[in-house]
């Protein structure tokens, strides 16, 4: 039987990460042979939950048509956020709850989008009609990619779906969700001993309109962590601004403690994010208050601005 | 509560008028206020099916945001498959069963595509799913549309979910697959009082590399009947290529009996075709030996050969 791959985004993050090795779990108890696998370096909260519920570490992978001929997508489905050579290799399949852009195949495929929190949320449905069990440590995976996407509920993405599921995910997994979930995001959010390189990792690049963006987001629990080290983090930005061509970079600082944002963007089209949200960035810098979701609350109002 | 509109394709087939129908029903039953409409004319198939089952008509709807801002896709998501207006209005959800292409959203949504038959099939498992009955009448349309779809099972994209779905939906529909299924596949091949539009009505199209394409699939019981009137339907090929600026218009003519088909080419990138299945068109006619779908055997193999 021939191997197939399966994994989430390019930087990945403990959705794109746990819901790789979930369903590479799901497909495996289905007899079919499937390796779960990372396209870069994992961030330190996906390294606590792994570390936590004792799970392998996924391989990396900076290419994937090498290994295998068929791969499926977990978490995305943007050809820029997935494997450089994803075009080489064929999709089986698709589970994902962001929007579909810049996505095509030759074939029919299995595609599964949910506009619910998270991936793992959408995954333990289709165990649920598989009628596989979940384990133990697969749980507490699932578990932790949905308190992750959802900010432990607080983020506007979370439905009352992926609480739900996220609760059953708890009580098999054995953890309760508040500590552990505060627990996990702390290990995330501490960035003071991150370089900037790191600070800058969940970076996605997206095409609106005739106009190339990278949207970075960071979670912290104070954001002076990040803007004391404001002048290197613009240099790197500026670095991958001129490297790929783009015409924004904007890089998202999330409080978890108090669910607001601020937005430091570099770039030509900066006039886009302050007609976007009706702010003026200062020095390159601008509050992005409530704003905590990057799919929900940034991507569809920048695409619209961009659009125009 | 707002209503949201339900439809298939342009040039409705049998599976997508029933499974728009379906959906309508499916949502209903969940609360949701949704209608089934069509965005053309019914052909003679999909008529026999509505008149056998008593159901009704869904309503001609040229322009759907007028009608409402949300909407759910059966049976297509490439847009110019679609509504003309299909950019006004917000997709909620899409059942489908073909590739995807030229399909995008700014929003995260609902979308499940699976590589079989038919969206009949799909929407049966959501059925379940969902825990809802399928109607003796619903469950008619919708082995209707597996049968259509499949050729009665002959047809390579069939799966064996797709047979064994169609098989319980006949229990309930209280017809014998076979009977019916021949008797309503000779009411769509018979195309002797067809005008040359309704010969060419089920017809697709598909950019692929630089190139624009048609490509129209008739089915019949004797390919004479349609070969008796070729220099009128190349006509109307020529109108539509030059109305369209299509590169290729390919006609294929599929024996129903015999499980091949002719093809039929137009326009300046005939060479692909040809070298696609190793053919020589003669007078802009070819056979296309064991070809019976579309989605199978003609879109993919054309695809690669465009893209090169």
């Amino acid at each position: 039987m021939t191997k197939s791959l399966v994994f989430g985004h390019k930087n990945p993050d403990t959705d794109t990460i746990c819901s790789a090795i979930a369903y590479a779990e799901l497909k495996k108890a289905q007899g079919e042979d499937f390796e779960a696998v990372r396209l870069g370096e994992m961030n330190s909260e996906t390294a606590f939950v792994l570390d936590y519920f004792k799970a392998e570490t996924p391989r990396l992978v900076p290419s994937v048509a090498k290994e295998a001929s068929t791969v499926s997508l977990v978490d995305h489905n943007e050809k820029q956020q997935s494997a450089d050579d994803i075009a080489d290799v064929t999709i089986l399949e698709v589970i994902d709850h962001h929007r579909i852009a810049n996505f095509e195949t030759a074939d029919p495929l299995y595609y599964r989008a949910e506009p619910v929190g998270c991936t793992a949320t959408i995954l333990y449905k289709i165990f649920q009609e598989k009628g596989i069990a979940i384990s133990k440590t697969t749980a507490g995976l699932m578990l932790s990619a949905i308190i992750s996407d959802t900010l432990l509920y607080q983020s506007p993405t979370c439905t009352p779906e992926d609480k739900e599921i996220a609760e059953k995910l708890a009580a098999i997994a054995g953890v309760e969700t508040a500590t552990y979930g505060l627990a996990m995001l702390k290990a995330g959010a501490d960035v003071t001993t991150k370089t900037v390189d790191e600070l800058l990792l969940d970076a996605k690049e997206f095409d609106m309109g005739d106009s190339k963006l990278e949207i970075a987001q960071i979670n912290v629990v104070d954001e002076q962590d990040v803007l004391v080290r404001k002048a290197e983090v613009e240099a790197l930005m500026t670095q991958r601004i001129v490297e790929k061509g783009l015409d924004l970079y904007l890089f998202v600082v999330t409080n978890i403690l108090t669910n607001n944002s601020v937005g430091i963007a570099l770039g030509s089209k900066i006039d886009k994010v302050e007609a976007a949200y009706g702010i003026t960035f200062t020095n390159n810098l601008a509050p992005l208050t409530g704003v905590v979701s990057r799919k929900k609350q940034v991507v569809p109002i920048l695409t619209e601005v961009f659009s125009k």
